[in-house]
């Protein structure tokens, strides 16, 4: 039911994101409105929603709300809106079909994401459909839907070229590939804009490694200049409106600590289509930890990421590695940067190399480049040449960094504690989620020098007294705490070591 | 993580339930505070539970709440809180394990629950409690926990009286049944101190019906007080923080539309456990819009009920009802409280008295007054005799109303409209959610005298002209604007009458 007044709009400034409207009590009585009903506002076409909230602080014929909801939708004070008292939305009657159980239709699905997408659905309402998905899951149509819905929703990048793309499903701590992967794949004349996401719980994302070597915040028009120069790129995906469903549902996710299946099959595919990539790699890490804790999770999940990218019309090959223990030896934005930065002149550990140099393999067999089953040996051709290492210079620089930045030039935290092996023995366990935790707690990724490294991985052998985790922190309060945290998490297993014996660390 | 410094609480005034607590950024960046990180603050050993938002305009060494929070948890500007940063709460673990279907512990379920009433879970956390229930259900003995635990952590009040009590699943508009049962079973010398609710979705409960004829809002010691003066009676449960977990459960299954078949049960039973009841008729009714759509549905029900009370010590006995039409003609607060009082007089509906007498006889039964297969004769006994309105007039008295009231002195909404039948011929169906939708449309329960009589029921033969609803308001803007549903909605439909023949009612 429409009001039949308009409303003036006042804005509080203060920090409240949640859509509520506060109105006076006659205006409310008036109008038959009782707390928390539901209203849609609309100011010149644009049409949001909020909760009502009665004050009397609140003049009569105006509705206050805060300013993040204005800055958001983009009303100011003052502005005229007419008001509707609505009772059930259509998504929600959708959202209820879908806890029975039952198949929603295109039209379905996309009234749901739209509104999603416009702030008419509440985190309840949207907590309700994400465990509806996990509780009945969903057919491959509607996860096609779901992903069309989430693109069409946001921006599209159309780069007028053959687009590669390259995606980890991460639980992995360490994962620089990516800062291996583009150069090779680029300096091969393949074009892979590659935009990434921060790190939510891990130490470090892409974009946080990347971002200690060049600027990666750009706008879409910034974007296609600097990967249309460079050949390729590795950019911060988070502020260009790609599927932005997505983080709406990552927050609700976060919360209740879920990740249904089929909403992570589409807001993949979404951030990709909505790059309108062509051949798409996914790194799949099998382990304790990650999306797929056995291998044959890692094919079940490879299998449902390619019959969908048929459906959208991408060819995606995916990669199942070992995700066991971190890549590499450092964890954290500086450290990981560095430790790219080393491979790319040739001096990079194993498990980068071989992890980096497989998956830019697959692309550049995709991309006709290589023979089927030679990508992998160009990739480290490329790789050993130089030609990576003079693309990924070019690639910062068109970001706008220092292109002759060297790795010794990478500052790291400079408050360090190193433990050591307690007895001789072999590694025979490092702990990601204990590494992660443990990064996090020394500042990693909001303090950028901050992060672990640990020189030995399974299967190696250490002599009582050599260093097996080093911790670097901005920070010497961070420094302790992540100690602390190491002593209690125990994250290197020696065999043959009680696991008590820990304290003599110390 | 415990902050080492105290932080002083400021109050901000405004109508904002949401459990959020503002920070200056360097109190936030110093300890590592992130927008949403749930806090735990604790003043004077009272504990609770915020989000954090991070604002400027908040003076460091501060924490801003807002007066709803405040006033529920009873803290004040000015006071020393201590913050601790928590990242999952234990209680979050157990939800998720019901969401992957597991069975919870007794301890398990009590710390959801605590945590339930205690603020700490969120709506969103809730809201995946009660789907998992939905959508796994819950085993027996799991709903026997839950009953307690939301016993426990509420009100229990000890009559020191054997207990009998009486509930309705709802669902049917009119159902005025416990303004006649109540002084029925009282007059037969058994105690039955109804605690009952307010409407939520319906146009009246028992609540705001008797509140028309006496006050029903009364403390813990004040209810025992009139109580066992008058032998029963009819209150309002809502302020007496009888498990309390309820109205948190109920808001959250609100906006979702939910109604976890566990947790009804759980909910039910605990208020009933919460004033000690020894003996509890349940009222089933079935029909299209109720709790169980057919006898089936009604049984199974019952033979949950009964299960239940036997692990809780109460006996209960279920009535399966016909739920199809409203109960009685009149629907809305004050037209009800006058028919039931009518009833009383001798003067009610058969519907009405057929219901009544039998739920009643099943207490009789119960209490030993009346043998088996008796007892509704013996209520009828009781009711024509005038002793059950003489008893009425006790309960009204010592509530606090006027026991001389008679239905005539009743005030109904004096804006009335009548709609006749366009046709002759016979009811075939009265609309119970058309009949509620245009009654509250109307005003009820809010606005008492608003409602609608409906003087056919299903069956009846009328004749073209014949009055068939009688709708009335207290403002004529509400009268219009039920009298419009009523047009949309057609309620009452007549035997041979095409449905869109209905705009002719004028």
């Amino acid at each position: 039911m429409k009001l039949k007044e308009e409303l003036k709009i006042i804005v509080l400034d203060w920090p409240i994101e949640e859509n509520i409207g506060v109105l006076n009590p006659e205006d409310a009585a008036r109008n038959d409105i009782s707390i928390n009903d539901k209203l849609i506002v609309e100011v010149d076409g644009k049409k949001f929603t909020v909760y009502a909230r009665i004050s009397k602080k609140v003049e009569k014929g105006h509705l206050l709300i805060f300013k993040p909801l204005a800055d958001m939708v983009g009303v100011k004070e003052g502005d005229e809106a007419s008001i509707t008292i609505t009772d059930i939305f259509e998504s929600l009657t959708y959202i209820r079909k879908k806890m029975r159980g039952k198949h929603l239709s295109k039209d379905e699905i996309y009234t749901i994401i739209n509104d999603v997408v416009s702030g008419k659905l509440t985190e309840v309402e949207i907590a309700a459909f994400l465990l509806s998905q996990m509780f009945h899951g969903m057919s491959m149509s509607e996860i096609e839907y779901l992903t069309r819905a989430m693109v069409e929703t946001g921006e599209v990048i159309d780069f007028e070229r053959v687009v590669y793309d390259k995606h980890s499903l991460g639980g992995v701590p360490g994962n620089k590939v990516s800062l291996l992967i583009v150069p090779i794949v680029a300096a091969a004349g393949l074009f892979i804009p590659k935009t990434s996401s921060k790190a939510i719980t891990s130490p470090s994302g892409t974009a946080d490694t990347m971002s200690v070597l060049a600027p990666v915040e750009f706008t879409v028009d910034e974007l296609k200049e600097v990967a249309l120069k460079a050949g390729g790129c590795i950019v911060w995906g988070g502020s260009l409106h790609l599927a932005p469903a997505d983080d709406i549902f990552i927050n609700v996710e976060r919360k209740l600590r879920i990740d249904p299946e089929s909403q992570m099959l589409a807001s993949i595919m979404a951030k990709k289509l909505a790059v309108k990539a062509n051949y798409l790699v996914i790194d799949i890490p099998t382990g304790p930890g990650t999306k797929a804790p056995t291998v044959k999770d890692g094919r079940r999940l490879a299998h449902l990421f390619v019959e969908l990218g048929e459906r959208l019309d991408m060819q995606v090959q995916c990669g199942i590695t070992y995700g066991g223990q971190p890549i590499g030896h450092s964890v954290g934005p500086a450290l990981e940067a560095k430790e790219a930065l080393e491979a790319l002149h040739g001096n990079g550990p194993t498990s980068l190399l071989e992890k980096s140099t497989a998956l830019a393999g697959l692309l550049l067999e995709m991309g006709g480049v290589a023979h089927r089953g030679h990508g992998k040996e160009l990739a480290y051709k490329i790789l050993n040449s130089g030609k990576a290492l003079e693309k990924m210079r070019k690639i910062i620089e068109v970001q706008g960094g220092d292109p002759s930045i060297k790795p010794e030039d990478i500052p790291i935290g400079e408050h360090v504690i190193e433990i050591r092996a307690p007895c001789d023995g072999y590694v025979t366990h490092v702990n990601n989620s204990a590494i992660t935790a443990i990064a996090r707690a020394a500042g990693a990724p909001k303090e950028k020098g901050a992060g672990v490294v640990t020189p030995f991985k399974r299967g190696h052998k250490v002599n009582k007294g050599d260093v097996i985790m080093v911790i670097h922190a901005e920070r010497a309060t961070k420094l302790q705490q992540a100690y602390s945290l190491a002593q209690k998490l125990k994250p290197i297993t020696i065999e043959g070591m009680l696991l008590y014996t820990y304290p003599e660390y110390v």
